[in-house]
């Protein structure tokens, strides 16, 4: 029972949103809708019943854990795997749009002067979920199971309570607190089979969330699986108990639902509460859980989304961020990406319910479909004992959540359902542009035989930029001799302060104690820039040295002072460090960017180093002079 | 004459704030207030006369532009010169900030629904202002011409006719639309000397601007000095008949100031222009064309504070980015700090002229000081020709200005002046921090006479950081083992994707080929890093090789996989440019940073050299093998 809050509240949570979705759709028939509602209930229950021992059966087989993703991924490959990848992500996404619009409908049908702030108020509860998660905030097992557990009980009495006093009054009881009237329509008395089926595919919504338990097998006591079918049991018995409960009592006091998104608006469990208990004290306790328990189910999607970033972006379909790093960098992306898209959803459709509950259902039951067909890929290729029984029992699974797929597809695909093809279909895209890019620079970049060559080649040449003679500089062209014979200096002359030609001082400094040696110098290249243009002359310069050797290597070695102290920074144009930049970007394939910075903080010992540099032995001296 | 709308607009555009600032001191005394009006005029204008026989000499003495910071450096010193600097500084920053509160205080008397909107309609101005001048837009000649002339021509014929009538009807004249009447207020007849003091010292500010001529000679023909000093006598003519006639009507109407910041406020101008001619089209075009002047004195700050900014830091004084690469780039920053100062100093005054006078003041009689004092050191420095009566001149210009800046001093300090003193020793003390930060740096970078040391010293350690065996790390590999014969590759190992051991394969890849060669192989060092920090321990294990070869240069040869597409950049961790700025910042003082970029679209030439190396003769083969 202790897996209940945790597994169970998504699931459970749909309760106040399900019914809802399909009584919106028949609010033209009036009061007249009630009649149908517990027909269309026990349809969607025995679709329910069909789903449970479906999962029954994944628990026992996927002990570990049977996510869509990998299932779809072991047993059907890698396009079905993705489609149940994309399926998901859309099923996380709207999860929480719909989780917080819901839990905002029931907060402002107990608080009608909230109204007008449906937007804002959705929004701020996805900021708290964000800051909650990024902030990777451990929520105690109190925190999931007290509003659980109040949300089951309040229920519960509502529906004991109501159905009593329907019994005890021969089927007309008087409401305490009466419901609002049904909107009188133009279109009253016109039932269609298409409308019945439009409620049905909204209604459908109820059942999203009961894959959680299959999801989260580990968590229980080995046999894990045992623990794990026990609490399924009971999650799906509580929520066919309130299904029913509410189409119950929708009928006996005449309960439907109101114009989603008008200053009319209360939510149907709202009314019914009201109805049965009266707007005491009771009642805001028992909205109060529908509230938390809505806000809390949003919340399982934000610790599942990262999860399933990551397992996507592991087989490479999502960028390395999604993966690297430590866990919780990583999952900050997932939860950023998954807070962006939801807030947008809800800003888009201004934070109703009613006008997401397509979204959903295409995106919840493309998520059971897949699934369930990867369980029966998953019989045919493992044929374990009596592995045709579990083979049919999960192909009805399949074939009832397909053909609910298919009647939810058509009968809401205009009303927004096509977003959602939409969004999966250019998911996939995305998990395929994003692999295919990874398999060719992983192609581009192979070297797996090949061995490290050590003929000596040609050493690089060697440009070095200076702006003016001194200890930065000075080591940078140190540097430079060091490691090839062939080094140019260039000082790009601007007119602005402190560059005066070197020219003249050129023989004093380099040249003459080069010659003593009999080592070749560094020679000098003045380029008077007219338009202040250093970095653009630069690496002008570097492009039009590569392209006078095209075969060498070219290697700018880049001075750089760095201050200590951060506010430093702002007294010296970061020309190095837009250099370096402008040389990886735009200085072409031959080049290599050497930075030899030049430390402030350290200028004392580093000065007594320039002026007597140590002569020790070492491998260095094996070089020739 | 054409050099009087652009050099003379923004001493003209003190008329509309000079006499206003003086009347709103003596709003206590009600219609007493402007039986003394005309005195305290007579007593600037008599300042005002001293001011331009002084100016007249700046002219002929500094034909080419006699900014007091050159000036006072020429002839004062280091100490002088930041001196006028600050003050220069602190009067660009509040011109901007006064004119643009006078002006939107010109708009809201004639449209007093926009009363309340006074701070937002100022930062829009400024905000309109820096947009102008960053894009660099050339205002046409007529753009200032038209609405200089406009706003001389209609308040010279707004006091010519509230003169005429005056005279006409023996000394009180009717008013067309009458002023607003003098609050009544509990000190009315307590006329101190104090009070007029104060008075005076706000009505100084009328004389802010006409130092402009002096920095502008330069833009007439020569001899410039001779149409400069014709085009000062206009200026200070027009602007002492503007100020007189503003006098005389105020007394004549019995025209006061109405509490700034109120709802009843309403500019004098504005009453007095109504008073004189009604509230009709000629109105609103003579108001009009007072905001237009007021704007437009605004934006000659926008003009100068950039290049007072230059000068300034030509010397060393500021940031070199006042300097840097190309004119358009240096004065953006320069426009961009005036725009926030002063638009700060409008939000903390509310946008009220009045709170703005006392810190205005300051600053302008400050300047004026330093120029004068800097002309006075000038003549007994050049002693040229009768210089002694040059001399006398330019004193009585200095003690004039300085006597004027003790009053103020004294009058204005707890009304704000003391905000002045504040700045302009902050900006000294800036200054000074800011050059003898340059100067440390200077000092400690220094080399000379330090000719370049040819000896051979020892080849650095090199490290390569890989995380796998491929043409991206193999590039940076070849090059590290051409210029250091000690050679460490390390791998850290996180356990994040696509990093396997490379323990086994190195022999193969790397040992035996260098054996075949009779060369140092470089060694594998592999790290385990539970915590998945790449980063923090490649760091570490650099300091580490640090510590243990204090003598010695550490090359860290960073491979770096470049892409094409920016979008591309997000598919990978950004982790070779976190390391280069890791190990400059934190590498410590032996650190050198290779970058060995791989190109991704030029990797089939790439792959091709990396199979077959060019062996062609050239400097490098000299090197033993
Ligand atoms: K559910
Ligand atoms: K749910
Ligand atoms: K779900
Ligand atoms: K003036
Ligand atoms: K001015
Ligand atoms: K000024």
């Amino acid at each position: 029972i202790a897996g209940v809050p945790i597994l169970g509240l998504d699931a459970l949570a749909s309760a106040s949103y399900g019914p809802e979705a399909l009584l919106t759709v028949l609010i033209g028939l009036g009061t007249l809708a009630t009649q149908y509602v517990p027909w269309i209930t026990l349809l969607i229950v025995g679709l329910l019943g069909i789903l449970y021992v479906s999962y029954r059966q994944t628990i026992a087989a996927y002990p570990s854990g049977g996510g869509a993703y990998s299932v779809a991924k072991e047993n059907m490959g890698t396009n079905a795997s993705l489609l149940a990848a994309a399926a998901l992500a859309i099923d996380y996404v709207l999860n929480v749009a719909v989780a917080v619009s819901a839990g905002i409908g029931a907060l402002v049908s107990a608080v009608p002067t909230l109204l007008s702030y449906t937007v804002e108020l959705c929004l701020g509860v996805v900021a708290l979920l964000t800051i909650v998660n990024l902030r990777g905030v451990r929520a105690s097992g109190a925190a999931f199971a007290i509003p659980t557990y109040v949300f089951v009980a309040s229920l519960f009495a509502v529906i004991a309570i109501g159905v009593a006093r329907t019994v005890a009054s021969g089927g007309a009881p008087v409401p305490v607190d009466p419901p609002h009237l049904a909107t009188p329509h133009a279109t009253t008395s016109l039932v269609s089979l298409w409308l019945l089926v439009h409620a049905f595919s909204s209604g459908c919504t109820a059942m999203t969330g009961v894959e959680a338990v299959s999801n989260g097998v580990p968590i229980f006591h080995p046999p894990a699986w045992v623990g794990a079918r026990r609490t399924l049991t009971l999650i799906v018995g509580i929520l066919v108990v309130l299904l029913l409960g509410v189409a119950f009592l929708s009928r006996a006091y005449g309960i439907t639902a109101t114009p989603p998104g008008t200053a009319q608006y209360e939510s149907v469990l709202s009314q019914m509460v009201a109805a049965v208990v009266g707007r005491g004290p009771f009642y805001y306790v028992a909205i109060g859980s529908v509230v938390a328990v809505l806000c809390l189910s949003a919340n399982t999607s934000f610790a599942d989304f990262p999860r399933l970033c990551r397992i996507i972006a592991v087989d490479r379909f999502l960028p390395e961020m999604f993966v690297h790093r430590g866990r919780r960098l990583a999952y900050s992306f997932g939860i950023l990406a998954l807070a962006t898209t939801s807030a947008v959803l809800l800003v888009v459709f201004e934070g109703i319910t009613d006008h997401l509950i397509p979204l959903f259902a295409i995106g919840a039951f493309l998520a059971f479909t897949t699934s369930q067909a990867a369980m029966v890929a998953h019989w045919w290729r493992v044929r374990g004992p009596s592995w045709w029984r579990h083979l049919a029992v999960n192909a009805l699974g399949a074939v009832a959540t397909a053909t609910t797929l298919i009647v939810i597809a058509i009968s809401k695909l205009e009303d927004g359902a096509w977003i959602s093809v939409v969004l999966v279909a250019g998911s996939i895209l995305l998990f395929k542009r994003v692999r295919a890019h990874y398999d060719f620079v992983a192609h581009a970049t192979a070297a797996r035989d090949v061995t490290l060559d050590f003929r000596k080649s040609e050493p690089p040449i060697v440009v070095v930029p200076m702006l003016r003679w001194d200890a930065v500089t000075v080591k940078a062209l140190r540097f430079a001799i060091g490691f090839s014979p062939e080094v140019m200096a260039v000082q790009v002359l601007t007119g602005d302060r402190d560059a005066d030609d070197l020219t003249s001082r050129w023989r004093h400094l380099v040249v003459e104690p080069a010659d003593r040696l009999g080592v070749p110098a560094p020679r000098l290249v003045v380029i008077h820039s007219r338009y202040r243009e250093l970095l653009r002359t630069l690496v002008r310069f570097v492009r039009h040295v590569s392209s006078r050797h095209p075969d060498r290597e070219i290697a700018v070695v880049v001075p750089q002072l760095v201050e200590p102290r951060w506010y430093q920074w702002l007294l010296h144009t970061p020309i190095a460090s837009l250099l370096k930049t402008a040389l990886l970007l735009r200085g072409g394939p031959q080049i290599v960017v050497i930075n030899t910075p030049w430390y402030l903080d350290a200028w004392i010992p580093e000065q007594r180093r320039l002026a007597a540099p140590p002569m020790r032995g070492g491998l260095g001296d094996a070089a020739p002079t």
